[in-house]
């Protein structure tokens, strides 16, 4: 039930392999007991590149900023791009810790000993309790076997270590062609709940083969973040320690993207793809989630006012529990958007609701019109849900993901540390 | 265990009468019918002053405005800032349907004729499902008995007729001093959910004997409801409905407040601590609620700075279900400190967490401080918990007020219509 649906896109093509579906990486994950847990969760994990990358990483805007997020900007900033290696480990956020800092840059030391490359070419991420100090213990001991476990089919392995309040791993990939070359873009990331707009992320690490230049990732990789992380909400709350990053070994070998053009356009898509599927992963395996929500608005005058709309209906707390009971009470729909800080006539909106059951039209112009509650209950109570709102008759359009607020998200969040 | 412990406040005196405490102040409520209810709990009321009052509300800000919002704004400066009266029902919000402002006109008309007064100057709002159309009949049959039955004693049945799925009526009033005469200011209101800072009331009405002009009665209540209702946060949904109307008749026979001074003071006193416990009674009885939480944040270089760290506590899901589970899970109140968009230092922000069952110093300097877990279990079990956060030197405080995220919270609002 936490798969998602995938729609297609001509020109790519899903694979398996997540992080390692591109050419040329290899990844590993294992318990090594950051934190006692007597079922061995893995929580600890790698991923490295066979050549030197090209790296981009987009962070947390939040003041309170994790060790790993403030390590991970600095070695960014001292290659100027480059990374060979990431770490992340869960059960232990190392936030809000004097020494926690020191700790992250030592966790990339031994990395980067393993692999004979300098410190700050290692990634970090970490996730977790706010305000523990790490061990550093665990990891040294077992840094050895993570690094000789590392495989070309280590994705999954990976993919779970990250996981936290997670049901399900998430990983995505694509295949596509540029230059008459095979490409690969793939990922994973980590839900489920401290998860809102601006960087809703938690942790997401991209790999690609494509040639691209750190600079060309950047950017592309700020742009799809806006419209894919950037519009997810599972409860309103921006984490401290939120990283994707993304690494580009070129192996594929296709000309680099050095600049703005057609090739850059296929490999923003790619991007997207990948980008928007983990987007829609997290938000159905949201803490307590029963089903995914998806709100796109159309006609606002441009991108930034679809997207302000559309978060806005997908972070109601009353909608979301409406939701929860398959219950179509467009109102709160009318009241959030109303509610957005954006500029449209609230006279001219239209809501419809659907789902793979059909669809009911609900407001018209700002107004209720009729409709079959006995449909609406149909069409509700299927487990992924598009609230489509039309807002004008301007260009901007935008989509938002989020998922029902349920008593299983009050009990995960109302015991977490025990 | 849904009442609130009141603060006293010198030359102030907490009075029993709600909004009949003030003198020439009559009210009723009763059952009309205005959805079917075989528990018959009371839906319609009706405030009357025996002459003709100043008056001032404050509305809300969602670009989806319910009837009522309108026609009271329009009503208002039609009159310049008059009413004689003010009538309210629940069970049906009149909002988003296109007979919605006649409807309520129409309710001004009822009530105008009786009252003998035009209808501009009768007062409106209404509170329940948003985009059901409202059913004037059942208004239309009892407007007779609901005037007739007007009292100096009728504050409780009008407190009870506008609650929704309030759980406890919520009504304050004080007496002081001015000019050697006695005066009184006396409000009722009611919440539970859809509640969120700017303009987070519901429905709220203050009446007074005091004589203030309906310009300082506007002033007064503009600047309280900033520090009180606008702190105020029950889930992050901002209603439709949103009302706060002031009434002032001058039987108490003070030199009418014309301008800012010494009188001014003390008036805008009284209606701070009308208000400002009003909104403590909404927060504890926020929907679902099991505790009332109260953020008081200080050292801000500004109060809006105060303020808006202060609502980034008590709006964050994470915190609030940390405190239904009585866990002291400090790292969320330090994240939502942290994402809160305002100017301090995160390096220098101190956290603590008291009752009266004891106080526990979580975070000095940004950082976690070791705390016995016992005692803070013990801290945390109590049905009001105070944050305090000092964010730097500055002079700048401010109080927010909020409320757990529970089982039940869900529950209500899963299936709300029905």
């Amino acid at each position: 039930m936490k798969e998602i649906s995938k729609k297609n896109f001509d020109g790519y093509k899903y694979v398996d392999g997540g992080v390692c579906a591109a050419k040329g990486f290899k990844a590993n994950g294992l318990y090594c007991g950051i934190k006692e847990n007597p079922t061995k969760k893995p929580d600890l994990c790698l991923v490295e590149s066979d050549v030197m990358c090209s790296a981009a990483g987009v962070f947390t805007q939040n003041k309170v900023k994790g060790a790993p997020v403030t390590v991970s900007q600095k070695n960014l900033a001292k290659t100027g791009g480059k990374a060979k290696g990431f770490i992340l480990n869960s059960k232990n956020a190392n936030t809000c810790n004097a020494d926690g800092e020191e700790k992250a840059y030592k966790m990339c030391e031994m990395t980067a000993e393993k692999m004979g490359v300098k410190p700050e070419e290692i990634l970090i991420a970490q996730t977790g309790v706010i305000g523990q100090i790490l061990p550093l213990e665990p990891i040294e001991t077992k840094i050895d076997e993570l690094y000789e476990g590392l495989s070309y089919e280590g994705n999954e392995k990976a993919a779970i270590a990250i996981m936290t309040t997670d049901t399900v791993k998430k990983e995505v990939a694509v295949e596509f062609e540029l230059d008459g070359k095979i490409c690969h873009v793939g990922g994973m990331g980590k839900g489920s709940g401290m998860i809102h707009p601006n960087m809703a992320t938690t942790l997401n690490v991209i790999t690609t083969d494509c040639a691209v230049s750190s600079e060309m990732l950047k950017k592309a990789l700020t742009d799809i973040v806006k419209i894919t992380y950037n519009c997810l909400s599972v409860d309103g709350d921006q984490s401290t320690n939120d990283t994707c990053a993304v690494m580009a070994n070129g192996l594929a070998g296709n000309h680099e993207i050095t600049a703005e053009g057609e090739s850059y356009e296929v490999f923003k898509k790619a991007l997207y793809i990948v980008m928007m599927n983990i987007t829609k992963m997290l938000a159905k395996d949201g803490e307590g989630a029963t089903k995914l929500l998806e709100c796109t608005v159309t006609g606002a005058k441009d991108l930034d006012t679809a997207i302000i709309v559309a978060k806005s209906v997908i972070c109601s707390p009353l909608f979301k529990c409406a939701m929860f009971g398959a219950d179509a009470n467009w109102g709160r729909i009318l009241c959030a958007v109303g509610y957005a800080e954006a500029d449209f006539d609230i006279n001219k909106v239209d809501v419809s609701l659907s789902s793979k059951a059909g669809e009911i039209h609900v407001c018209h112009n700002g107004a209720g019109i009729e409709f079959s509650e006995e449909v609406a209950k149909t069409v509700l109570l299927e487990d992924e849900i598009t609230i489509s709102v039309s807002i004008g008759d301007g260009n901007g359009t935008a989509t938002a993901w989020g998922c029902d607020l349920t008593y299983d998200y009050v009990k995960i969040n109302g015991d977490y540390r025990s």
